[in-house]
């Protein structure tokens, strides 16, 4: 049987450098050089590890039409280093997705070669020769050094406009980045950007989001129409009580009138046997509720509960900690209504 | 936070050799050599790359007992090649459940390294010293070569018997064998295992399943009491027609009273936009659905249709043929009730 067939069997293909089409997911109007989520040197007080994490471009989406029946991509990645949790296609590879009677239906994968930081493969063909909305998710976990996209020498390729009007950040830790989703697209902000039809500014950063002072700037600077904070998982409770109240009070005091949505920690599988764990998990959450208690002048404030985020079968995780695709979207269905809820009545939605 | 940490950074451990160790999911009383799920050798009708897949430990799993605080593991496998849509958990790690109040609870994964062939890792650290039921699945794609399990110097360490009583075989593809769950507890016939409480004999062989009658043999010489057939994703409508009335007939003849309980192709999120594989997948199940049409005089044969088998908003695979855990999670809903209702008919469960 025929699977999807490496670029170089197909027709000649005319490749054109993607860093000539619109981004979706972009925190700021500049443009950074390169595929980076935020510009190098901006925030210098960020910690090392997060301005790493920064050069990664979850969330980014390149925006285009087209009426080529095959859609290759040409990309290079800084490394080809493999994380345990994570599928390639997820951490390094890219994923296609088309508008279909209104709906972003996946459409293709770019996968990743073992070991090789740069890979030329058909995204999708055997295509009708109908013009094509397509979202392309750029990888999780890797920095982007370059990427062209491949269609028929005789199809046109156009950057297209945003599809999403409003805008919502997201500050997160690995999950939020994006881990362990099967393939970028499966990230549960880029679903939810999809299903409540919203740009989703992904600040996902994986091992850390600990609150720090110019990381609660960097989202306040962000201009959104709401903010999501899922920024528990990796800090300890006291840090949250030294750091979350500064956090929500800078975007707060940033943007006055916009929902700020906090998410609770996911209850790790971890704590299933793992009694230093359990315990951890009891003291992050209730810290960061005894944080939240304190803001009664906070307005427009939202928590979302950690009880039924994963549900209650420990099957959610890859490792204890990341979610699959199954944790998202069980996430999902908690989250989904409450943010949709949230930005209808502040008229976002 | 703490992490799992490395076995090297705790007490010292004692390492046994799992071959010691008795294993669930075994197709035939003896236990061949190494960690292949046949014996090299036997059945040398099947093809060369079918043979391969069957080097691969899928759905095999240690059964044994401990008290120990730490389990930790020390495992080789034949290479670190990596697949790009799997995670290299699932491809070529571990993954420990334990039972609690009668249900298996996810504990611990063993996560190999970048590249690397041989892995030291501690799968679940901090428990209490009661003693416990584990089960540990071994890699889902990948040829082990050595494996031992490491507790803590004070603690037991003993086989169990196999905690499962009655036997299902289940012949199928790369989605058998579990591509591309997270981690290999997350295959779907591990989880219906769990869930019905029976031994699930996996075989599931990626890239084929093409009911050779070799093949057929192999299937029906499994003494099981049921049979799941799970082998139209990679066979041709041709090859369809000439093999899976002598697959059914093989199994039949030779377990007279045993349920066979068919499972039709998921529809693959390639057919979305590839219009040829749109017409494949149409014609394989049509053919499929031809041939058991012809079987009038074989009893207790039951078909789970496609149509639900992954839902519809394509979001169920990481490449549009291999479900997720999400994937596979939507399966399930479907085809265990069936499964489950075909067992107790049969006074099985």
């Amino acid at each position: 049987m025929p699977g999807v067939a490496r670029a170089q069997s197909g027709p000649p293909l005319v490749f054109t450098d993607a860093a000539r089409l619109p981004l979706v997911g972009r925190a700021f109007p500049e443009r950074p050089s390169g595929w980076h989520r935020i510009a190098p040197g901006s925030y210098p007080d960020l910690p090392a590890a997060v301005k790493e994490r920064l050069t990664n471009p979850a969330g980014l989406a390149l925006s285009f039409t087209t009426n080529s029946p095959i859609i290759a991509a040409r990309w290079c990645t800084a490394d080809a280093k493999q994380n345990p949790n994570m599928a390639p296609i997820a951490q390094r590879g890219l994923d296609l997705y088309i508008r279909r009677g209104g709906t972003w239906l996946w459409a293709g994968v770019g996968r990743p070669g073992d070991g090789t930081v740069c890979n030329d493969e058909t995204l999708v063909l055997n295509m009708d020769d109908s013009e094509k909305e397509c979202l392309l998710y750029l990888p999780l976990y890797k920095e982007l050094r370059s990427l062209e996209i491949g269609v028929t020498a005789r199809s046109s390729l156009k950057g297209a406009a945003n599809p999403f009007r409003k805008r919502v950040a997201l500050y997160g830790s690995s999950i939020v980045q994006g881990a362990s989703a099967s393939r970028p697209g499966m990230a549960y902000p880029a679903r939810l950007s999809r299903h409540l039809g919203v740009d989703i500014i992904n600040l996902g950063v994986s091992g850390s989001a600990r609150m720090e002072p110019a990381a609660a700037r960097l989202v306040a600077d962000v201009d959104a129409d709401a903010y999501m904070l899922d920024c528990v998982p990796n800090t300890s409770p006291e840090l949250i009580a030294q750091r979350a109240g500064n956090l929500i009070r800078t975007v707060r005091s940033r943007r006055p009138h916009a929902p700020i949505i906090i998410v609770m920690s996911i209850i790790r599988g971890l704590t299933h046997f793992n009694r230093v764990w359990a315990e951890n998990m009891v003291r992050q959450n209730a810290a960061m509720l005894a944080e939240i208690k304190k803001l009664t002048d906070v307005e427009r404030l939202t928590v979302i509960p950690a009880d039924e985020l994963l549900g209650h079968d420990g099957e959610a995780t890859v490792d204890g900690t990341h979610p699959s695709d199954l944790g998202f979207d069980r996430m999902l269905r908690v989250i989904e209504p409450i943010v949709a809820s949230a930005l209808k009545q502040n008229g976002i939605l």
